[in-house]
């Protein structure tokens, strides 16, 4: 008998668990894939690239065209969004946004991928032209028309991931670029010390960073469009306006239908990406939380690798197969410019908020070794457990080919090491490549001397 | 009461003992080190890159110069062979060759750290001028001085690490360069399937690469200088030639003085680097056989990184302190022009000697996202225990930013991981640093699916 699985949602968590199951279950499983928008499948993670210029074509951000996908014997319906669940009737209501009718679809199996929503400020004048999100491609295409009208000067409201990244597109395309955030540096994803190399370059780089403002409103002018945005730091005139101000889970459809949301509003799922308490519905990407194997918690984290693996979990599972998402560690990297970004693990904060204890240690050390040619300035700090010395969380900023180093971080991390254990390790050395103390072991070893002395 | 300490080996080993050592007990330790050679505490590994003009000049390879050494209070004396040990009597016989006299010095701790015996083919015409080796900084100077003369070919004997690198080298300063090795392919430090990458990128730089070639003889000119090198496939003409014909533990002294050896002929010591059985008689760098943590067995593995790493514990150890090195798991890493070269833990060859029946999996992929400028060719080959799916080994060649990846795969074997677990780690990704499944995933992730089905 053919089970029908619907799955809402077609970016990377719903059109990978879709390609796995049926990959796996061939026609003994009807799929039918809803996308409200117009593209599947694409990196959203690149769409600041392609602002800026950097990526030539939007094509090149989709993986897979809706044709592939159904080539592939998926029932792909595009600009089809899911307005309500019925889960014990097993139906979901759909709108066609492009015939203009709604229907009900059936299903046995429910995958919901509804993705992240970007948290749009609440104050006066945020619906205004030139103010931009950037979460989709069609987001992408609308402020790329806007850079043709040749404005001069950008307000990135944000410093975190999506900020930075389009501080860099807009320099790239030439504007004037200030960003303005709350926090008291950019990257808040940062611990403060290590945001303040991050601010310090962006400056250097021409970017004006305004920190710890508070968001007042949009000013119009005449024609409706957006010409300032007002601060508690006064006002910044802008020609355009981008909103990197964070996402939260897109679970309006799931709260509606009463499924239980966690502590940030994201689904909560067994390792299986099984929605608990909920029989036959599945739940993958920017709108789950996920176990963070540091502190034991369930946090939100909306990333395209997360988002990957667990629709390929989710397909594995749901095509009759075995396969767990075992969590995450934090782990995130980014760049502007030519500064390099990243970190894993608990932040100085995260440690305090869930009761670690902690030592921190930072190193200034090269990518190479210091006689090579291009070796490059990297600065790696790391938190661990008093008295343990087991690594809670690593941060890297530097130049190039500082921040890849975080997987090493990351995998110790993954492993519980402790940070004299870290310091043995066996990691690749060549001149070309490394100091004979990776910057990794030099700092793992100087927290080393640290827990020992207590 | 003052403990005295002689330490015979003046480079990274040696002198990271010293430094570490002195550090730690001050003037309660009299710290004596002999250095038969004019340099000490330098990066051997950057020789290749100073012949070649990547680095400027021999200064820049030296970390720490005798003056330094002797600003912080150890009496290091250059120009000094140890040639003899008495270890009933605790003394080494002292050659000072600067001002031609032999005399005893009398010791508390004993130090080794006597370094690698480059091994010189044992053929015909190989003292010949025109034939060098590139171990020291002196050796360097020779190879730098000859081509002053202007040759126009250079032959590399061997296509190892040094191998490769001369061959770049000898490239970068302009000469038609043919590499000659005995093995299947070069870089025999890893599997025949990816030395071929490597044989087919250096004949794409324009290196002639001869493998499978037995060495007959040099052949001389009138003047006494190499003019050819003699090979069962043939002469091939040669103005210079480098000897990368590998290396050996330099034990001659401990030997001579009656200490154990292990299979390698290296000494074999216990995890605080104390040499078995011979009380006060420390050993680190390449004269020591380490333990490979993924067979078990004890390697010779002649490395800088190593080198520092057992100086730093055993001059801790010696110093009042703990520290222990836990071993090696084979990580190493190169490169010959743009092509990077990386690998950790055991080769398919390694596996069927000591007894582990294994999968492997090779893909390729890019370093980047495959959308973003700069995406380089990667090809990633894991090799995994059958049945329980353990990592036993890694193997990376590519461009731009491939080869640093290995760490990943390092302390995923350094930790036991299984490729299953491995395909789960929560890596940096962000489409400037990796693509969203970033290479050692996908191979972890293939491997994974290949150890479920059998």
């Amino acid at each position: 008998m053919t089970e029908r699985v619907v799955v809402v949602g077609g970016d990377a968590a719903g059109m990978s668990a879709a390609s796995q199951a049926k990959r796996m279950k061939g026609d003994a499983l009807e799929v039918i894939a809803l996308e409200q928008g117009s593209h599947v499948s694409y990196s959203a993670c690149g769409i600041p690239y392609w602002i800026g210029g950097t990526v030539g074509s939007v094509g090149a951000l989709v993986a897979r065209t809706p044709e592939e996908h159904r080539a592939n014997g998926i029932d792909l319906r595009m600009r089809s969004e899911a307005t309500a669940l019925d889960l014990d009737r097993r139906v979901v209501e759909v709108r066609d946004h492009e015939e203009g009718r709604t229907y009900e679809e059936g299903f046995d199996q429910l995958v919901l991928a509804t993705g992240a929503r970007p948290r749009r400020p609440d104050v006066p004048g945020v619906d205004a032209a030139g103010i931009f999100g950037v979460q989709t491609l069609d987001d992408g295409e609308r402020v790329l028309d806007a850079l043709t009208g040749e404005p001069r000067r950008a307000v990135v409201v944000g410093g975190g991931y999506i900020g930075i990244e389009m501080a860099e597109a807009m320099v790239n395309r030439g504007l004037e670029v200030t960003v303005a955030t709350r926090s008291a540096e950019p990257m808040a994803t940062l611990d403060p010390d290590m945001g303040r190399l991050v601010h310090s370059a962006m400056e250097r780089m021409g970017i004006d960073v305004r920190t710890g403002v508070a968001l007042e409103s949009f000013e119009t002018g005449e024609d409706g469009a957006v010409r300032a945005v007002r601060t508690s730091a006064g006002e910044l005139p802008a020609d355009l306006v981008v909103l990197g101000t964070g996402v939260g889970p897109e679970t309006t459809l799931a709260a509606a239908a009463g499924l239980p949301l966690g502590r940030w509003g994201g689904l909560v799922t067994d390792l299986q990406m099984r929605v608990f308490d909920a029989e036959g519905v599945w739940a993958a990407g920017d709108c789950v939380e996920s176990i963070d194997r540091v502190s034991g918690n369930r946090v939100h984290v909306a990333l395209g690798t997360h988002a990957n693996k667990q629709g390929r979990v989710l397909g594995t599972n749901l095509g009759g197969g075995y396969a767990t998402f075992p969590g995450v560690v934090g782990t995130a990297m980014s760049k502007v410019c030519d500064l390099e970004i990243a970190r894993t693990g608990l932040l100085e904060a995260d440690c305090d908020a869930v009761g670690y204890q902690r030592l921190t240690v930072t190193v200034e050390s090269t990518t190479r070794a210091g006689y090579f040619p291009g070796a490059a300035e990297i600065t790696v700090k790391l938190i661990v457990e008093r008295r343990t010395g087991r690594l809670l969380g690593g941060q890297i900023v530097g130049k190039e080919d500082a921040a890849k180093r975080i997987d090493t971080l990351a995998v110790a991390l993954w492993n519980g090491m402790t940070v004299e254990e870290i310091s043995a390790l066996d990691l690749g050395y060549a001149p070309p490549f490394s100091p004979v103390w990776d910057p990794v072991l030099i700092a793992a070893r100087k927290a080393a001397d640290l827990v020992r002395d207590g």
